[in-house]
């Protein structure tokens, strides 16, 4: 990683993670527990890939990126209760993220599983809220929370996790392995990069470019996050080889490692290719599908 | 319950079911386990309340309440949702709900976890598209959003929720059960008849009026609820005593049967009173507060 996209990456993160501190309830709203479960699965680090990628796409259009903010962090919100429940017995049955506690094994499962629902809602009501108060145009507004909730919901995430568990120990073919991964990481990822560019009033063919783009570093980003279950070292703060524990479909088990990272570094040339038009000014989001298909953690 | 009532509330649920069925995902959608649990929970029943005021409220200043179902609709996949997760094995352990197996119970707890999860995006994503197409105003739709998942979120439901765990098998003030039932409970019931006035474009002194209702007899409702339990026969469809074994806080633990009856009616009169102002146009509103204290289901 250049010295120029490290400093980049810390600097995004600050200011989404001060974002995250101003927007979500105060440590000390009653009840507490609820409250203190949220914020410690916020906190808990993280690369802040995806709120990094909602404003790489604002700045594109628009240099101030302050009004982006909230939105990012919903998102960043949106990925946390995703993470929350993955954790859980019945799902992942994870005990360790990025090398901490996972939520339900400091707060129970009953905790943990409200501190997942509130994210949800909360990134929701933030959006609404900042849409009423900010300059943004309230259709915009509702444009963007149909995408990140469509990414999400039955038309993303959840589809993906849905078949991802359905196809544990299973026999599965190419097309649902690239839907699982599509959809379970992708879609959200793609839902991201669309919000910066729809809070930044970017034309139809913009968008359509960045919904591919977002498309393909999705769907790269989890045969990379395959990959590293099988060579990642401690760096990852979770159980190396948990996806063959948990006889997982993935790339590397279907087409083995080497045709995977070829698949990645495919996927992530095409995504740039969609950048074109934007010239110059993307350079942060071509760094950015760079760095993640070559991180190590 | 009155001839018309009844007559009223099953019209009212017809419309509310046939929203339903058409603005979720076909049943045939892929992958099929996660759509099917979704309208397995959907469909499982159910009064429908919370859309039924929604519409009721809404009614108050409009004859043709068709662009309200959506919203309507929306709030009882949120309803929907928060069941499934109150079934789980890790929160309330219930496997029938109407008389009939838990989506947990049918589907794995992997798979009524992510269906709860769906529901929820799923309902933020229904408001925003309806709100990009109808002719509501779009800053109207994120008033709604934002009034809805503050009710589902920390600022209501998930609150109410959290606090609920925690009491459960220890010693609590009636301040703590106030709470708990208001949020748990009232905060979401509330938030629908708000939502019905803000699509009808109802006044600020209107929808206070509403809002008090809609915190009256939320929290009138949830000591119905607690009475029931003891009371309730085969029709509540679920076991009967679930609150006493699992040690949860009540008020006809704290207070007695015969004071909660008593607080459940004056609440219900305190909301009454709200009404006044809409004259005869609050008749289905009125009658509905007065069927939520009396019903044995």
């Amino acid at each position: 990683m250049s010295f120029e996209l490290e400093n980049y990456l810390q600097d995004r993160k600050k200011l989404i993670e001060g974002g995250l501190e101003r927007f979500l309830p105060p440590a000390d709203s009653y009840p507490e527990k609820i409250h203190q479960a949220v914020r410690y699965s916020v906190f808990a680090g993280g690369k802040r890939i995806r709120p990094i990628l909602l404003l790489a796409s604002y700045e594109l259009f628009k240099k101030d990126i302050k009004p982006a903010l909230p939105f990012a962090c919903a998102l960043e919100m949106i990925h946390t209760y995703s993470l929350i429940h993955d954790d859980l017995p019945s799902m992942d049955n994870d005990d360790f993220r990025r090398g901490k506690p996972t939520c339900h094994k400091l707060f129970g499962e009953a905790v943990a599983i409200l501190a997942g629902d509130a994210l949800l809602s909360y990134a929701f009501r933030l959006m609404a809220e900042t849409g009423l108060k900010s300059k943004i145009s309230s259709s915009i507004v509702l444009k963007v929370i149909f995408e990140i909730a469509h990414g999400a919901g039955l038309g993303g995430m959840i589809s993906g996790q849905a078949l991802d568990i359905e196809k544990q120990g299973r026999a599965y073919e190419e097309k649902e392995l690239e839907f699982i991964h599509s959809h379970k990481t992708g879609a959200l990822i793609r839902a991201g990069v669309v919000a910066g560019a729809l809070l930044a009033r970017a034309q139809e063919s913009e968008l359509k470019a960045l919904s591919e783009f977002g498309n393909r570093i999705g769907l790269a980003f989890q045969i990379v996050d395959d990959i590293l279950d099988i060579k990642g070292g401690q760096e990852l703060g979770k159980t190396k080889g948990k996806d063959q524990k948990l006889e997982k479909a993935t790339y590397p088990k279907l087409i083995g490692l080497n045709k995977s990272e070829k698949r990645a570094e495919k996927l992530s040339k095409e995504a740039v290719r969609y950048l074109e038009i934007f010239g110059e000014k993307a350079k942060a989001l071509k760094e950015l599908a760079g760095y993640l298909i070559t991180r190590s953690y």
